[in-house]
């Protein structure tokens, strides 16, 4: 039995006390590289603490990659746990190995913040956690066919160094689509980069130092968070309305928004206006103008995230900001990624020229340029038609697959529990009944090899225990429907767990704090 | 005739009253896009400076985008000047325009140590500006066969989402890669990265934090020089040996490191053992031992710049930093951008595995993971021997060219000149006869179709400014051959115009301090 001695008195929540002592278990060899742990129902009978308790401390070590779960077989101390792992001295050239490299890195900059959503998504049977395209409609032979035909063309051009603001070819074909939607964009408006996480790099490069204040949407997507996090910048969260309520909309709570510009000198906002990573939802057009006069107002850039925009699943087009823009304070961020191949690391800027200038020289000095490889293959693939044709194809697959779940989500899951109503893009965000922990869900549906992503993946700011996202894009419609049963069926034999024993709840609640 | 006022009394150097005098004619109005301005040799006549002032001014604000030169039609202002610049009003939406994104920027971070050196390199019928591969070279149909073979076999791999730390079968061909050459590592030992360029701006992320201090070669690549004083580190230099002398080896001076690892608290050293970027010079194995116990006693990492390494094109091999460590301090990084495609962004470190995993974190936030095509490609080329056959080539060529650049140097340059002697690599460096100014014979013999990078773009510290690089790898043996005749003739006429009129020349030497 693990030494292990609980406070409940204390300050300290249970589930951080019961996560720092497994921890200097690990740290002080007590537990070692392969040992099993106990099951956490089985712990928390042990401890007499409630088993929500004990899953969240779980929650934590495996997303500091110190434990490891595995369907069916139960929960490992890891033989990688990085925080301890001392390489092996040269088995040639001898060496003592022992440096404390942890007392030499700069201190932890909230990359982890990303790295538990991509950690969290092995490959599982029935996975909701990524927002990822559906691979089995990868037009792979028209792409091979570009790429072939690049390379019997312009080898040269591809394969020598390039300009930092992108591939010519490719930065004619974006702006050639960038106007078409209605956007004026010229070439000078336009800048390659190695997607929207590259992008969000740049900019924090370009506008932001250490301490500054960026306004992001809480719950955000959890690349964004890092990179800001990681640079030391302030993130200020604002709220996300996922209920239609009268005297407001849907999206960002443009009130609360105005009172923390007020309040706060702010560097620079990011938003997504088009089916918001979680919450799927979408800001209406009255809040999208008022929004650009607060920005003009108080002269702060906009970063609009339009990476899901093109993805629209039903109800009629909102103009973008970038489109709306009349004070020339959007800089708008895309990428192939959600529309065609995320393998292939491309994305793209429009801004005012002189902004695209500065992001230039950041680009160049962060990675010279992307790569030209991919950029060549794409700019042929848009010139053949090739994208939007797959657009068109993929935006009809993902309105089948989002209408799945909602009928699934409406078939399975019990009075109580509230879903958004995504108009496009690639997740839905699902909100439990008060007092029930998504987290603790998880640990349930993943033995049934389902997984999801809970919403404090997404929060830096009040985390709602009760959240979770639904990616549904990269399932067809079978996976959607087993998914969700298993889902709905296991939120019920919690909530009859529930009404049998209240107390464990309340517990549950103070330890998630 | 502009209205210039240079005051010879003043502290301010001549060349710097004249560069801002003429930024603040351009910010007024005064001189407007298109404009020609005056020959420095004419303006230094209306002024009564020497001609190196105007020249330095003119080099200034030509690297800031202010200016630009035409061979043969003159120097203008540009209708492009990035601090100038608004973007025009949205044609269709309307607009203001007007924000002040100067005044939104963070702070100058320094990029533009790098810009100037890529913007320096146009399509010159001599360039020697640039350390890049000899294109004519380029493998193009093995290569289009491995991206294709890829595409058919394993495309769904390489257009979904991947592993932060790189495509599994590239990480199996570099660790396989480093193995052979004698480097103990194993897959957990080895990142991809977008290039050296991106490794620097990780390491720079995992391992400092503004204010911290980083110990660089100078003169050293200005792509590093770039990502540290853009992350506002301090930049610490020490001299690199470029002569022979008793006492002392070629290469970063050992005694110098020593005295600044004792007095400052360094976070972090970089160097290039190996045919240094711009020096070309070669660190004897035992100044590296050296070097390692150094690191070692003072527990600082060392960075080693492997990227030009395996072009040795005579001497014996020196084993590698990484290959003598003893400590596990050495982190080592490279690329294909030399020894194959500049244009796939495709480089790696090897490490430790826990400053891998730091990095891997790292690396995830800053753009999830390198282009896959690319990586895929890559590693068929490697597993089909191509890269190894390619590189023994390119080996025969680079040596062909150096020894082409020597002897002409040696048939054309006059006495007093200076240059090293690269046992491999892509550069040598040239030291004019002391008071002359490398930018200075840029302006003449760039009249004349020919160009090299001035020395003083790769110093940080103490530009010399009587030093250049030649980047030789790109250029065949008649172009070679041309340009230092060129560079030969044009010295010569300096050297003869000294010494008619000595007096000008310390007035530009003044100029140049």
């Amino acid at each position: 039995m693990l030494p292990l001695q609980l406070q409940p008195e204390s300050h300290v929540p249970l589930y951080v006390q019961l996560r720092d002592q497994l921890r200097a278990l690990v740290h002080s060899g007590d537990l070692r590289p392969g040992d099993r742990i106990p099951a956490s129902r089985e712990l928390a009978t042990q401890l007499g603490v409630h088993r929500t308790t004990v899953a969240n401390a779980y929650a934590e070590l495996e997303s500091e990659g110190l434990i490891q779960g595995h369907v069916g077989r139960g929960t490992f101390i890891r033989n990688t746990a990085p925080p301890l792992k001392i390489s092996p001295p040269p088995p040639t050239l001898g060496g003592n190995g022992g440096v404390r490299w942890e007392s030499l890195f700069a201190d932890e900059r909230g990359e982890e913040a990303l790295n538990r959503l991509m950690h969290a998504a092995p490959e599982q049977d029935v996975s909701f956690v990524m927002a990822c395209p559906a691979e089995e409609f990868f037009p792979v032979e028209e792409l091979r066919n570009c790429c072939n035909t690049v390379l019997r063309r312009e080898a040269m051009q591809i394969l020598r160094l390039g300009p930092s603001d992108g591939y010519p070819p490719l930065k004619k074909a974006l702006v050639a689509l960038v106007r078409s939607e209605g956007t004026p964009a010229q070439d000078e408006n336009l800048l390659i980069t190695d997607g929207c996480q590259q992008s969000f790099d740049l900019l924090c490069k370009a506008f932001l130092r250490p301490g500054d204040a960026v306004l992001l949407e809480n719950p955000a997507y959890p690349g964004a968070i890092a990179i800001f996090a990681g640079a030391r910048v302030r993130c200020l969260g604002v709220p996300v309305r996922t209920r239609p309520e009268p005297g407001g909309s849907l999206g960002v709570d443009v009130s609360a928004l105005e009172a923390t510009l007020v309040a706060n000198r702010v560097k620079l906002m990011v938003l997504t206006p088009d089916f918001q990573n979680p919450t799927g939802t979408t800001l209406p057009v009255a809040a999208r103008r008022k929004l650009l006069e607060l920005a003009s107002r108080h002269q702060v850039p906009i970063v609009e995230d339009h990476i899901y925009a093109r993805l629209r699943a039903r109800g009629a087009k909102v103009p973008s900001l970038k489109q709306l823009d009349r004070s020339n304070l959007v800089i708008q961020i895309d990428s192939f990624s959600k529309v065609a191949f995320p393998g292939l690391r491309v994305g793209w800027c429009v801004a005012p020229a002189n902004v695209i200038e500065r992001l230039r020289l950041v680009k160049q000095s962060t990675d010279l340029h992307t790569d030209q490889l991919s950029q060549a293959t794409l700019a042929e693939f848009m010139r053949r038609g090739l994208l939007a044709r797959h657009l068109a194809r993929m935006c009809e697959v993902y309105t089948r697959r989002l209408e799945a779940l909602e009928e699934a989500l409406a078939k399975h899951m019990p009075e109580g529990t509230y879903w958004t109503r995504p108009e496009g893009g690639m997740c839905l965000w699902v909100e439990l009944p008060p007092g029930f922990d998504a987290s603790e869900l998880l640990i349930h549906v993943r033995e049934r090899g389902v997984l999801f992503a809970p919403g404090r993946y997404f929060y830096f700011q009040n985390p709602q225990p009760n959240t979770l996202r639904l990616g549904f894009a990269g399932l067809d419609e079978r996976r959607i429907a087993r998914g969700v049963a298993t889902l709905g069926e296991l939120l019920r034999v919690a909530m009859r767990k529930r009404q049998r024993g209240g107390r464990y709840l309340e517990g549950a609640r103070v330890a998630l704090v």
